[in-house]
């Protein structure tokens, strides 16, 4: 509760302090009322002594509803057991004002708590994750731009596919077809001619018909791009970037993840070791060594292959050259890769431990013309719509890579959540739209 | 060019140095080329003197196109009459890419510099515009971070209109109709409660069918939304943040601004005085005596007023006190304005200098539940979708404000520009969504 206003107060020994803020809990008895009031920043008891108020404060605390909002003076005691450290003496309590019964009481269920996610979001357990996702995305940002990338904002209305159509929402667009973005890479990477290092943290949209505790229908990507930087130096700075956040988080939201539960030793091995990286066919080997579990080189990991895999670690690994047949058409083929039984990409994806899967999914980008084309037509794609794209390979093309990060992803993994859903305020999903 | 680099390199006396970049202008003579390179940072001069380099590079220098990428090798000389302070003495240059001729070269009318947006960024004025932009962005979040406000970021699908159903695009959502947002609000309303103090930066969708040189159907907005502040509290902070903002492009982007021919002097003014407030009664009163312009009281202020009011101030100007009649039904009715003849609520606008119009939109959020009902009646709207946002004054409701910054309005006033499509890299309006 205002923590640093409050332990200045003490320490002046003023003490006396007028709080706002909402009441969390109430307990009654026939001399003395608690209540633990809540404010954004954390969570305050007073204490309410009959004898030593007016009548309206005594009476504010036996009428009040939880969620009501009030006005609250008193003294400031430190008290090592209340939470927070310190206890309210209680000489004034006032309605700002009085609330209706919060509806939410008896009922945590998962459908009646996103029901209500309007109200649920005070809840301790979403105001530390927002406040989490708070550090995270600034983090995001606070990391390129030390290291001097442009902010460059993609557009969110697309005419053309990226990642395939069958996921594509459609807006229908005064009139014509257009689409949501799933990706803000081909606009990247006619950006980086311009800027040469950028990167973005903005919404992407996929249409994914299932309903799992890993989908969302409406996410958060941060993405960067990069001229003159091949996909090894690439996913070296997707590295860089993951534990440069997760210092953040460890260093501002401590209090969250306690009230998380995060278990922190999951989240130390991250901070201090080097991730892993290994190609695709090794992850098979390990899997089928370690594992007992056979994939068929050319198929892409499955959730139960990723989790088993990373049983193996305890950071996040980096995952390269996956078979280019299950590839994305800007995906080249690397031929440095001589254990693989078959063509690879220039690719990597950073899977996160404890089975939260893909974080992130990088590669080089394609610059031969006729190799882009061969795979989109393979795509099914028409080619008309990526002529612009070509473009980009026909006027002084340079080797460049870039990688997207899913931003809730991340932190269902920092934060230990059980369903993604409550990494973002609003979760859209195939059957979840509102409020 | 890498200025750092290469300052720090001829201080050292060393003096040679690696570049890569694209071609951005040739001369030729017979015995000696110029090539201007660019790169993300800036443009240098290189000389190139056929008695003093090897074949390859002299060939190179004839035949390459601008916009090829190239490597070049050469020692740093200081010339102040050089683009950038210094020229490249150059012993070696390579293709990385010979392009093919640029498609931009003769005709650089706006229609086809938007058709070829994806290569037009490439250009001197797009780099600079975009490079402020990335400065805007990055001062917003810096802005709110410091004064202790979370990131919140909205959902982008909403299942209700906000700022009234006329331009809201449509989305086929798994066989249901929704919206994109053209506001964070009624969301940001609800994470107050938890956060207090939040702000975003996030796409923004709305359907205009007119194509003007100030409407966008994609733009970002940069809200905030706090508890416990009056709507003129918040006009103070809008002041200070577009004021933080302006501070930070003229620290980091002058030799931007300059590309862009933009008169310093224009902006200045806004950086030492302080904004004006005034009410919109009085915004009247000034247009009929100063402007000669007869606005009826309870008219919206058009482009053409807003222009004219402007040309009486050099700074940014808050007015206040809208009629009720023509605001939002969220925003509360004041009855603190004794001069103005009708209901006036309480909001606020932001206008820019020099007619760059309508910059900022805030208010006070009514918390009466039957004044919200009555004005949403009147718009025609629903009342059954909008139960969850009667909810945040059920439970604990607090006096809030919040306003929306429109992010490309403000670059377009800082830059100067003729048209707001350049201020987003991939502008879409009624007739523009490729590439």
């Amino acid at each position: 509760m205002k923590r640093k206003l409050i332990s200045e107060a003490v320490k002046k020994g003023k003490g006396r302090v007028l709080l706002k803020g909402w009441v969390y809990r109430r307990r009654l008895s026939k001399e003395t009322a608690f209540i633990l009031l809540r404010d954004a920043s954390s969570v305050i008891q007073c204490v309410i002594k009959k004898s030593e108020v007016d009548t309206e404060t005594w009476e504010t605390a036996n009428d009040v509803n939880i969620e009501s909002s009030v006005e609250v003076v008193g003294k400031l005691k430190p008290d090592p057991r209340a939470p927070g450290g310190f206890e309210l003496e209680t000489e004034q309590l006032r309605f700002i004002h009085k609330g209706e019964p919060f509806p939410i009481a008896k009922d945590f269920s998962p459908e009646f708590l996103l029901d209500v996610r309007h109200l649920w979001l005070r809840s301790r357990k979403m105001n530390a994750i927002l406040k989490i996702r708070s550090t995270v995305i600034g983090a995001i940002h606070e990391f390129f731009r030390s290291k001097g990338y442009y902010e460059f904002t993609p557009p969110i209305f697309t005419p053309t596919a990226c990642e395939g159509g069958a996921t594509l929402f459609e807006v229908n667009y005064f009139g014509n077809k257009i689409w949501l973005t799933q990706s803000w890479q081909l606009y990247a990477e006619a950006a980086i001619f311009s800027l040469e290092k950028i990167y973005d943290v903005a919404p992407t949209f996929r249409s994914e018909k299932s309903s799992t505790s890993r989908h969302l229908a409406e996410f958060w990507m941060a993405e960067m791009e990069a001229a003159f930087m091949d996909y090894k130096e690439c996913s070296e700075v997707a590295k860089e970037e993951v534990k440069f956040i997760l210092k953040r988080v460890l260093e501002r939201n401590l209090e969250e993840l306690k009230l998380l539960k995060r278990d922190l030793k999951r989240l130390e091995p991250s901070l201090k070791k080097k991730f892993p990286t290994i190609t695709y066919t090794k992850a098979l080997k390990l899997l089928k060594e370690k594992c007992n579990l056979n994939v068929k080189w050319g198929k892409d990991l499955r959730t139960i292959e990723e989790k088993k895999l990373m049983e193996l670690f305890d950071t996040p690994v980096v995952v390269t050259h996956y078979p280019k047949e299950i590839m994305a058409f800007y995906k080249p083929v690397d031929t440095e890769d001589k254990e693989a039984p078959g063509p690879v990409a220039k690719c990597f994806d950073m899977i996160a431990p404890e089975g939260y899967g893909e974080i992130v999914g990088g590669s080089e980008r394609e610059t031969d013309i006729e190799e882009l084309k061969k795979w989109l037509k393979r795509g099914g794609e028409k080619l008309e719509n990526y002529e612009w794209y070509f473009d980009l390979r026909r006027y002084g093309s340079v080797q460049h890579s870039g990688y997207g990060l899913g931003v809730e992803r991340l932190i269902a993994w920092i934060c230990g959540l059980e369903n993604i859903k409550d990494a973002i305020p609003f979760p859209r999903t195939v059957d979840r739209w509102r409020p």
